[in-house]
């Protein structure tokens, strides 16, 4: 005895997704059943969307449902600043901030020889086709502070040496609020080593 | 700036489901992203597939895409002993346990007066109608271990004072392996109670 084949399903599904196991599934899947109709349908239908739909944008690769997506079709915008990320949901964190009013570049992931992931797999000619096009003035690399995202960081610098354009970071160190003796050692250093003047 | 449509309302539909919260919602919708063509087919397909094929079952209330369950539906079972469980999911646990060999009957709910859930509400004529048409001998509650469940399993047994039916309620103790420290007081005391003789 289990249970019916479509929950069956539903089960094996949610079991695709990250962080979900054996009884979160069995729980979602059988939490479908008391939603709504209008949920129950939008939620099919998002689903079967998401891939027809949802296609990277033209120039910085972030999703959208046009060739362009919403930051580069603005054109309020200051279109020679690239701030590079490499996961499109870091772009919603940066806007939900609010004081960066420049475009934005979505890299398809970060440099990993040992995974197989090398400098030409990152989508990283089309970050360098806009600096030449659009006459970007400077680059703002905000990736994943791990060792992939130095690397990747250290491989735009060097690309771009030849260029006029300034290359810069966003800063590593202690976050706000943060229990100092929770913070790791790396994080430690590296806060003291880009340590800021206060006072003369 | 926010996500496209699309996976805006994926997001929503996530945040419908029990335990999921903003940010698992979003995690979730991404991640929908990168699931193979047939399993996203398979997902949408079961969402809407739940709506529309799951059904209770004539008999027991259990889950079931036909008629009657898997269960019902098996000759080779005991008919004359009944499991009265407040949970699809529950009759599962049993089955994988793979000792009881009877029938089940799976309530609404549970009586709970000050959420509205009276005693009509919970699916019980059903059971009295299979416990006379069916000749039953015995009644095994087993619904959850609260104020609800305890309401509910007196009330059961008032109700079949009259007939000749025995009622059973599954054991209360301490389970198997668990940390004693870590029980709390309402178990140790029925575990207490409900002591077995293990030497004359």
């Amino acid at each position: 005895m289990n249970y019916p084949p479509t929950i069956r399903h539903l089960i094996e599904c949610f079991k695709k997704l990250p962080g979900i196991g054996e009884k979160t599934a069995e729980r979602l899947a059988l939490s479908i059943l008391s939603l709504d109709d209008e949920v129950n349908d939008l939620f099919a239908d998002s689903i079967k969307n998401v891939k027809t739909k949802i296609k990277r944008c033209q120039k910085c690769n972030n999703l959208t449902e046009n060739d362009l997506c919403d930051i580069c079709s603005d054109t309020s915008r200051d279109k020679q600043v690239i701030c590079v990320v490499d996961d499109p949901k870091n772009i919603i964190l940066f806007e939900k901030v609010g004081s960066y009013s420049g475009m934005y570049h979505v890299l398809n992931n970060l440099i990993s020889p040992l995974d197989g992931i090398n400098p030409e797999d990152i989508n990283l000619e089309q970050l360098i086709k806009r600096i030449d096009e659009d006459k970007i003035k400077e680059i703002i690399i905000a990736v994943k502070p791990s060792i992939e995202g130095e690397t990747t960081a250290l491989y735009i610098v060097k690309l771009l040496e030849k260029k006029d354009v300034v290359v810069s970071k966003i800063a590593n160190g202690i976050p706000i609020g943060a229990d100092m003796e929770y913070i790791d050692a790396l994080t430690l250093e590296m806060a003291l080593e880009d340590r800021k003047k206060i006072s003369e």
